[in-house]
């Protein structure tokens, strides 16, 4: 990964919060800022240097991980190791004016601030900012691409395993395990998300986990999962039905697999996530089904699987070449059964291409 | 459970605080106020009220599940739902003084506190306090107990699994994913953290997760696990060896499993976190592992893998009947290997009950 340049473009940023170093507390922002994967660190970037404060538990791990900036095992916990540091840096040397330090202020809690200023004494200011690494991280280089290329290929290698495990009498919770053996048998670290199968009418609920209820005789299963691998996320929608499915259910399914066509369409750069979220809208408005569209239709996905930029109504961000979002509309009918068909697409510069290779067609079962 | 003797001892806290409400939003903590298990929410409990803030996805959910609190389902974030009716109880009829709403300090963060205050533009006050709710689930009711003792015994199953798959050659991952296979075909909800299988070598490294990595012919695997049944957590740890182990390796063995054994046999009402972590110390310094044991002896477990009370040294907190932690020494030597030793106990009125079932022999493959 280019860690240099990554921070070449974060440090951009200190001149628009007028910050003379930024404190990086999220761990999916440290790890895209110096490529540390453990669970306790703090990045405190400055103007020109670069400190990574961790504990004794991942001096060795972070002595191979961590690029770019020089890594200090602390006693203390690492942000107030961090904060002990701002503390001893005083003030500038030309205009004995303050440091400002910049915090994460989406991230840290009032009481890390509250134990830093305890820590500091002194003249450094905290100055909450707004979210500086994950704007950085909307716009996925190659090598990310190509990871997540390879997170959504083996995500979608479990819809096979799905389609030998949903049958009348089966439980939804029985589905899932079943896939999520094979994605740890295939080398994925976890699942991205507690998976999603939900039978019949339960497939009505857009957030239903995988529950202890069976797959009845007939009816819709929406089958939403995806896996980390790499430290990247997967993430694709496929409904499918058990039984022949009824004209009504046809014509549901066909609104929903258009609309995701219309919306995937959509994806070009220069284009708002608004009108990709309205292209779906639209679609099963004309359909008839605009009311039973409860959610938003897609969100950016990288190192965490709901990232920047959220695809919705009235949402401003312009999608630029090398963003990677989800397309994933849904119609759900109380008390009925429901349908979400959801893609991962990246963002290039004619239109996108859909990463998640399998068929749309309706697959009955 | 008896939500409203969690809401009557939370309430006995404002006095303390000097507050006339405290808004929950720690989902954990919520759940355990008022029984939501969803994934958004904000509870405001005020003297004599209590009112439940959630979107419409939850509609029905919340419905069915909160109990002792008025469900609102809001069109904003359930935090900014929950400041708008602060700001509209303007100041207090009496004394025209403003009133003071809590908020927790250790997971509130700064830009939800900004948001909270843009939207009150009122006379409410907002103070960050400490935790509450953690220092109130330290101690669990029957009914939690009887939950945690069905995810313990369900945790402890996997073991067996774990003995059949620990072969030679066979990656650390393949035994993960046997285990958390065999558990979610049991119910689990889900593995309560990231599934340790630390083979040869990796046994030294405390937080190793289970990786591509084969099983040595010979040598420690240590096996850390835990599920989630009903909301509850489960943790336990089993070192195991593959082929004959050295007498110097079974010396190590018979320590840790003798430290872990005093450190149970320390665990009774009265006695602090401190003692608990140092009988375990002590035994191991007696034995010349002394430095080897590099973390803290346990934590409590619950609603989260981690909470209240910490058991480690310097520790201050006095246990309590009732009190559900674990008690898990180890000792590793860099570049050789490692040992943890893992139960789960309740504590009671003489002492404690250890809830883990399974034996502490070493179990040679």
């Amino acid at each position: 990964m280019n860690y240099k340049e990554r921070l070449k473009k974060f440090r951009s940023y200190f001149r628009r919060y007028r910050l003379d170093a930024l404190l990086v507390t999220h761990l999916p922002n440290i790890r895209y800022l110096c490529g540390f994967t453990g669970s306790a660190g703090a990045l405190l970037v400055s103007r020109n240097k670069c400190e990574f404060f961790t504990d004794g538990r991942y001096r060795e791990q972070a002595g191979k991980e961590v690029q770019g900036a020089r890594v200090i095992i602390a006693r203390k916990p690492p942000i107030l190791a961090a904060a002990e540091r701002l503390a001893a840096s005083g003030k500038k040397a030309e205009t004995r004016a303050p440091w400002w330090t910049g915090v994460e202020g989406e991230h840290l809690t009032l009481a890390e601030r509250f134990r830093m200023c305890v820590e500091m004494r002194s003249d450094h200011r905290l100055k909450a900012v707004p979210p500086v690494a994950e704007v950085l991280r909307m716009v996925k280089d190659d090598e990310e691409i190509k990871l997540i290329r390879a997170a959504v290929s083996l995500g979608a290698s479990l819809f096979d395993r799905a389609l030998q495990a949903i049958r009348p009498g089966v439980k939804e919770v029985e589905v899932a395990a079943e896939m999520e053996y094979e994605a740890r048998r295939s080398g994925a670290e976890g699942m991205s998300f507690p998976t999603i199968i939900a039978a019949g009418e339960r497939s009505a609920l857009p957030h239903a986990r995988a529950s202890e209820a069976a797959i009845p005789r007939s009816g819709f299963v929406v089958c939403d999962f995806g896996v980390i691998l790499a430290g990247y996320c997967s993430d694709m929608t496929r409904t499918v039905h058990v039984g022949r499915p009824t004209s009504e259910a046809l014509r549901l399914y066909e609104a929903v697999r258009e609309a995701q066509q219309a919306a995937v369409e959509a994806v070009r750069p220069g284009v708002g996530v608004g009108e990709v979220d309205q292209a779906a809208r639209k679609l099963l408005q004309k359909r008839g089904f605009g009311q039973y569209f409860t959610h938003s239709t897609g969100h950016g996905v990288g190192l965490e699987i709901h990232e920047a930029p959220k695809v919705a109504a009235g949402g401003t961000e312009i999608l630029e070449p090398g963003m990677v979002i989800t397309i994933e509309p849904g119609a759900y009918i109380p008390g009925k059964y429901g349908v979400r068909i959801e893609d991962m697409v990246v963002v290039n510069e004619r239109g996108c291409e859909v990463l998640t290779p399998t068929s749309k067609e309706l697959e009955t079962i």
